[in-house]
């Protein structure tokens, strides 16, 4: 990776230098819109009728866990329309690939490209084995070095499902197998990067990599304008452009790049994470004024299991840059999720529902935006940042529910560290 | 429904007219390419590898049934790049709302709309319980007569699922029950017809509905000549517009609707039908030269478990028009729907997946494409006809293998017709 003192500045001029950089490389992924999805969300959470649609159960999931013990009370209306940044269909299916070929083209830049194919490049999966958000960059780095030729190493667990392996390998990646400890890999990578010089590209706590991950904010900004251009009524009556964005956090390279593209814009960003088990240190991080380093957490957001980064906690803690962050339940994720999949036909990872989510059930989220947005209401922008999951993945979440309590019980300690069977694998 | 003596004549000049009455009432619906798929179906099914893809289960699905005793052998090596148009973003998720638009818009004119409006329409579920086609059809209806201000009488069945009757009374259509046989329901509507005056609305035997269904083509001949244009590396090279395009058969109304749309184009229809139990009625009915007028059988791909009907029988004949159908058994449809969902990421129905299927797995399609098409290749539209099923039948299709048998042992038996489980319900 780029020395860090030698990265461009967090601005947004950086990121549109780095959509420059890589646009030869991915997709301009589609923005998409759902009419029944933007009734739900304006709809009182009280009000939403459980046998008002086909979709029943997504429609009366849970409202925030400190509320529901008062039935009948005052929910938000909120105005709202929603918009989908599709970064599901980007390449390798997930905004990763972005980030992985700015950092790599970067590195490029500056060593030169005979250097660095002869050095190589390395990552590896992070902190929970069979980890989603590790795949995903994993993948994304083996695809840019294939791109330019360059090899590249990915330090994996060994206990690895076979077909996340054969995915990586699939771009000519060189898959090591270490232990299942973070310990265990680093000394792997380090063995790796002491025979083969090549250089780590870590999957977030980098500037290359959260410029090339705020890109996507770029597109969205510009594509919802053309739309409304287009056809007026996609929107709020009235309101030419974005007035807000939602974005899942796990290390922050992704909330810390959007936060630094729409810069100056005056689009509001927020965070958005699951709450299961203390995944959401960066919201009580905020909270507290103070980083939480260590989360460990089996929420099935499973690209958001990880605490913030360094560096993404310095862009977010700026609140001309970061407008709130606010999480939400399992329950109200996997509605999010079936939500999506049903009614706007996109098939997306348990992650990419997180703002979804929030949207529709955080009830602090809703009384916030009801408040700023009054009347006129406002046009949102909802990250959907990834689609890497299975059929039979989503077969094991929606299972019927005797199945959960044996996926519950399918938790194995190894090592010392919690080992979930892989909702996403 | 207008008298059939008195509809445009079934030509391209007609879907053009059909398509500027219901223009302001559809959506314009995206086109989607996917890398992965297309190299999947530009190699031979014997050359995949099990274990080169992250879709190992889907990538190596089972070869057409009476080929697989001969491992090793040639397999076709078609070139082709694929267009998916995107009908499950339609308007109640299914091309549906096209036919049912323009139907209603033809009485509207030949009747006028008060006459209309003091009448009403009325549908009815068709052959199989809680099947998924005349869900759409009947949802189809009640949200273009809400439309217009007509109101909708349904007959469905009455052991229906809660959801599936929520979905369409949401449209404010006026649901009513009947027995599960078609005797049943025909009496029923018969009473409906004779106590309000409405005019019956059917599924696809009529000069209406399939000029409203041929529309979509319409839209994805001009969409992927633009999508050439503005990225040549979409397309096979040098080929600046569609070869082929394979369309799902159930009743017929689409198929012979893009039959219709595409005639004196060049552009090659096919027909893409499940094989499962005798679904396929039309394949087999080309063969003996004879319309098969009942069909019995529970594909997964519910919404094409009818069968074809007389009118769309009259098009499909004429090899001018049609330029062939071919079938696919239950395990290549799962493999094709698991393939759209987690590479594509396009959430469908079952029986949206079968012409990606016949594209995928059906060899004599595909030694057909190699040797009509060539080194040059063929620009492949797949209609991905809707996408109305929910994650609990998805994880009913993909839960573990013991699971299956317990689905298989659910089937049960009333008023002398087979009734299955819904697996889109």
């Amino acid at each position: 990776m780029t020395d860090v003192s030698t990265c461009p500045p967090l601005t947004r001029q950086s990121v549109r230098e780095a959509h420059d950089r890589i646009r030869p490389y991915i997709h301009r992924t589609p923005v998409a819109t759902c009419e029944t999805i933007n009734i739900l969300a304006s709809t009182p959470q009280a009000e939403r009728c459980p046998s008002s649609g086909p979709n029943a159960a997504a429609e009366t999931a849970p409202h925030d866990h400190n509320r529901t013990d008062n039935a009948g009370r005052y929910t938000a209306r909120p105005n709202v329309k929603l918009f989908f940044k599709c970064e599901n269909q980007q390449r390798i299916g997930a905004f990763k690939a972005r980030g992985a070929f700015h950092a790599l083209g970067r590195l490029i830049e500056a060593d030169g490209l005979e250097s660095v194919k002869k050095k190589g490049v390395v990552t590896h999966s992070s902190g929970y084995i069979l980890m989603q958000q590790a795949g995903n960059h994993a993948q994304a780095l083996a695809l840019a070095a294939k791109t330019h030729g360059v090899p590249a190493h990915i330090v994996m667990p060994s206990i690895s499902t076979p077909s996340k392996i054969a995915g990586t390998k699939s771009h000519g990646a060189n898959v090591i197998f270490s232990g299942s400890t973070s310990d265990e890999r680093e000394a792997v990578v380090a063995e790796v990067i002491k025979n083969t010089g090549a250089t780590l590209v870590p999957p977030y706590d980098h500037p290359d990599i959260i410029l090339g991950q705020g890109t996507q904010a770029l597109e969205l900004e510009e594509q919802v304008e053309a739309m409304l251009e287009d056809d007026p009524a996609l929107g709020i009556s009235g309101r030419k452009r974005l007035d807000a964005v939602i974005v899942p956090i796990g290390g922050g390279g992704m909330l810390s790049g959007i936060c630094t593209a729409l810069h100056g814009t005056g689009i509001r960003v927020f965070g958005a994470e699951p709450r299961f088990e203390g995944a959401n240190d960066a919201e009580q991080g905020l909270k507290l004024g103070k980083r939480i380093e260590k989360v460990k957490t089996l929420t099935i957001a499973d690209g958001l299991r990880t605490p913030v980064g360094e560096i993404p906690w310095s862009v977010i803690t700026d609140k001309t840059k970061l407008a709130g962050i606010y999480s939400v339940t399992e329950e109200q994720i996997k509605a999010a999720l079936k939500l999506a999949m049903e009614r706007a036909k996109l098939f997306i990872e348990p992650s990419a529902a997180v703002p979804l989510a929030v949207m529709l059930y955080n009830e602090d989220f809703r009384e916030m935006v009801e408040q700023e947005a009054g009347h006129e209401g406002w046009n949102v922008g909802i990250i959907l940042s990834g689609g890497n999951t299975t059929v039979e993945a989503i077969a094991k979440l929606f299972a019927a529910p005797e199945k959960e309590e044996e996926r519950a019980a399918a938790k194995v300690t190894t090592n010392g560290e919690s080992v979930a069977e892989n909702v996403a694998g």
